[in-house]
């Protein structure tokens, strides 16, 4: 490609309304231009890198014998209907009415359309295993669409769907699939990682979370360093401290806390540790049965350092469908405002859970149910009685894996990949059945599997980036390598030489811009700097006397001199590492 | 690719709303799958021929430097307004409003958000001549969706979109588009012919339609056997006759008609050609001027065996905005129900109109305004005074050409492309402006190109195939080659070639599939016929004992038997042609 006749726009600053580095990047490297919130018009240089990760992923959905086909963007609502969704969604599934007051959602996924698909088309376990894929335009209507490509509401995605005859089958094809995402991630050359997820009412290892680690990722992804043991925040398990609880060495005393509202203040004021301190979080579970509403308050204790993982909350049994406690419902059931509640002397009787490391802990201090007052030196089964005990924190670095090989540590990271068994939930509602060898109709399995693929490139900038610019891996950069000639308007020997290397590098499939702008160099480089193209060749009539271009890698901090006639071997073997 | 691994789903019966060829064929031989009124999954088998399509028309966009961007399928309606297509397309356009009450379109072209990237990005002269194009999902919302692909709601759409100093300018990028689409249709192996459309408010020759032939089109196209000569039904010109009007021979006379409202049964029941009768057609003009509406009524007069053109009409100076009267204004203004209506005594003045060809007719017939009532032997300027000419009939076969170089001839036509030149209409409305040399801001003039990327499915089908099923060109075929084993699962040695020919044809870059599921000769042959491979090879114990294989072209009546290692070059050499 001839840099005369592709378009690049490039900005010294990025627009106000770009908050993270790859949305700020992405503007400025003329990756992306708004339309409108959330919705972006991929410009050419953008489009490069999209169909580069678009061709990684078809390769190898291709290798694992997925098969590619592309259902609609717009879906009738009686699909959506079958399954629940329609409603279930909420605002952020686009709906729209066609012209005869009929309805229709914009897609965010296809698992309707894929089973309608699969439920008129597979009539015989003879058809099963299969798995179809497209990628395709999404949309989401995202309450507050920001940060560029990674919180869109029209995006592209790749997702992929399995259809087995039992779990067995499923789990294969799960296993597969995420085989094949390793094989992606690692084509793409991303840094990444593999996370369990929680995967709700399935259970089991039925789901999995791919993340590309970034230090500004909004995802806690927790391993363990000495073994293959990954989760993500919401379902990696805190195991129960394996030490016994000590036995009391302090009296129950009620202790003046005045304007200490928070652990972290109680502590400082009674010169204790944190990890002594224990905080109170308040919910309320309301129930409704024969049209009378009932209400239920719940006490969920946690040591004062820790924070609560509300999916884990959520499968404490009786709690399912909970919300934070109101202001009002906390003086109720407490009699005091929130900032010194505790279980003890509660004015209405609470159902209390407590954390498993709270349920170990001794001497430790609560809420009096009293404004400006706290107990110190509570006990379990002295002053209380003991309670019920789940994992309900989220875990912290150090704590014990939950493969006891060792400690977890935690990273960030930005999702961009996930598998899931969803098992019959849509064969069962859609009555997607196939017919096993003794012509009975039998659920067929289900599983999905998504990539962001717009997503992607959000990711991989906040991985890669320097205060220059992008600093693509190479298997996604927009041109593999940037040929800047020094004056190739000017210099017969630089013309005839790049034009050489660049027809050599095309030859060798190189994927290779010739920026022939006839900018300065210092723009020039600037650019290539920002767009973030991996490999650069300078050629200069300096060099040229010499024999010699200019190689620059861009995380390189200076140029190699590399002799003209060995450039495109040169090229080739930095591209094949 | 192995059959077992794709997904193959034929049927012996389309269904029953599937009303053309094209569309049942590709329902029967599982190219494409309902989901909706208009709206279709893209099976695998399909979406190999979309690909083959798009890849094409890639390749060709991107030698005539044309620059490939990715514009969003949901749009603000904003845009839509500033150039007033958010009014004018009424409910062909799909419209959408977001969870915060904002309107958008899901686009059916994207004139206003091209318009928009190239208004803020192009500054300068230096910028231009500049050419986008994306190939993306499109919805109009039909109100009467049909024929599968070819008129369906949500398809698939290449437009292109040129940006230009001047009307020079304009001009080179429209040819350079216009070259482009004729190596295009070539490469999709299609008989195609380009002809000139009516371009409306622009003129001139800026518009051209792009129609594959087939005797099922819905259009019909006008050319010159002679010379290059080429015109669309609503552009093509009728000439005025070069012979002089003969002088009257017979007296004017009103004959009684009765029962006989049209040209048809006049002329038989008084024996004269059809071509000696003329027939009205009444059109009403409705004007508001300072909110008083006028109305007046048009008689526009054609030779009896002739039809209105009605963009032709529509030019005629004072008739912008007609529709066809009433019967009752007809009874107003001429006294008498439609079928007995002429120029002479009407009962309030009407605008007449005469088509070239009624002004050269002498004593020609027509209605006498009174029932069961025509005039014979009536002559202009004796009978009615000579009245207002021009072209406003369709051409016929027969007809001479406007190039002075044979006569006209008709065949049926389907549009898959239609380039034009748009000039500044949206530049205008949008305010895209460019500085010229002078430091001036000037209007950037425009151009647009399409090309219905799954129509063109639709087209070639329609174009080619029997009674056994599709024939694709090789070009567009889901795969060139089909390679059928006679007993892949007995026959050891018809494995081993078949396995061996299947390798040699993958290595040459033939895009070949192995039918490896165990099918019988005859169902496995009739759903390649109905898919239309154009090439298939059988493979058989009793050819192989003789080192044969068997070649069979999809047009060929029967098989020609080919050495097993001529096989792989036979091959090439027929796909190469």
């Amino acid at each position: 490609m001839r840099a005369s006749r592709f378009f690049i726009s490039t900005l010294k600053e990025a627009p106000s309304d770009a908050e993270i580095v790859s949305h700020k990047l992405m503007m400025r490297a003329g990756m992306i231009k708004r339309i409108g919130s959330g919705i972006y018009t991929y410009m050419p240089m953008g489009l490069r890198v999209i169909r580069k990760v678009e061709a990684i992923i078809r390769e190898e959905m291709n290798n694992a014998h997925a098969i590619e086909l592309l259902m609609p963007l717009v879906q009738p609502a009686e699909l959506w209907q079958e399954t629940g969704r329609w409603d279930k969604m909420g605002a952020e599934l686009m709906r729209v009415k066609d012209r005869h007051g009929r309805e229709f959602a914009i897609q965010p996924t296809s698992e309707e359309v894929v089973t309608d698909v699969v439920r008129t088309e597979i009539k015989s376990y003879r058809q099963l295993p299969i798995n179809f894929y497209h990628i395709q335009t999404k949309f989401r209507d995202e309450r507050r669409p920001r940060f560029g490509l990674m919180r869109g509401r029209e995006f592209t995605m790749k997702d992929a769907y399995s259809f087995d005859r039992d779990i067995d089958g499923l789990k294969k094809s799960y296993q597969i699939m995420f085989d094949a995402y390793v094989k992606i991630f690692n084509r793409f050359g991303l840094q990444f990682r593999a996370v369990a997820a929680d995967n709700g009412a399935i259970g089991g290892s039925g789901s999995h979370e791919f993340h590309v680690i970034a230090d500004t990722g909004e995802d806690a992804l927790v391993y363990c360093p000495n073994s293959d043991y990954a989760a993500n925040m919401e379902a990696a398990e805190a195991l129960p401290l394996s030490s016994v609880r000590a036995a009391p060495t302090q009296a129950l005393a009620k202790t003046a806390t005045p304007g200490k509202a928070k652990c972290e203040d109680v502590a400082a004021l009674l010169n204790l540790p944190l990890a002594q301190t224990v905080k109170s979080i308040v919910l309320t579970v309301e129930k409704e049965d024969k049209g009378v509403t009932s209400k239920q308050v719940w006490l969920l204790l946690l040591r004062g350092d820790h924070e609560l993982n509300e999916v884990k909350a959520a499968k404490i049994p009786g709690i399912a469908g909970y919300r934070f406690a109101s202001e009002a419902e906390i003086v109720e059931w407490f009699g005091t405002p929130p900032g010194y509640l505790g279980p003890i002397n509660t004015k209405k009787p609470v159902n209390v859970v407590v954390d498993r490391t709270v349920a170990n802990m001794h001497d430790f201090v609560c809420g009096a149910n009293e404004v400006d007052f706290h107990f110190t030196g509570v006990n379990w089964g002295r002053d209380l009685p003991e309670a019920q005990v789940f994992d309900i924190r989220n875990v912290v670095e150090g704590d014990p894996s939950p493969d006891g090989k060792g400690t977890l540590a935690i990273q960030r990271g930005i999702e961009v990949g996930h598998v899931f068994q969803l098992g019959t939930a849509y064969s069962e509602s859609m009555k997607a059945t196939y017919l096993d060898e003794n012509g009975k109709p039998q659920l067929i399995q289900m599983g999905c599997y998504g990539i962001g693929v717009t997503r992607i490139l959000g990711a991989a900038i906040e991985q890669n980036f320097d205060d220059k610019g992008i600093i693509w891996p190479t298997a996604l950069a927009p041109f593999e390598v940037v040929l800047c000639p020094m004056g190739y308007d000017r210099s017969e020997a630089v013309k005839a030489e790049t034009d050489k290397l660049y027809a050599a590098l095309q030859a060798a499939g190189v994927d290779v811009i010739l920026d022939d702008r006839g900018e300065r160099p210092g723009a020039m480089f600037a650019d290539w700097e920002l767009i973030g193209v991996p490999h650069r060749i300078v050629v200069g009539d300096r060099g040229l006397k010499e024999g010699k271009l200019e190689y620059q890698g861009r995380r390189d901090a200076a140029a190699t001199p590399v002799a003209l006639e060995e450039m495109p071997g040169f090229i080739q073997a930095k591209l094949a590492n």
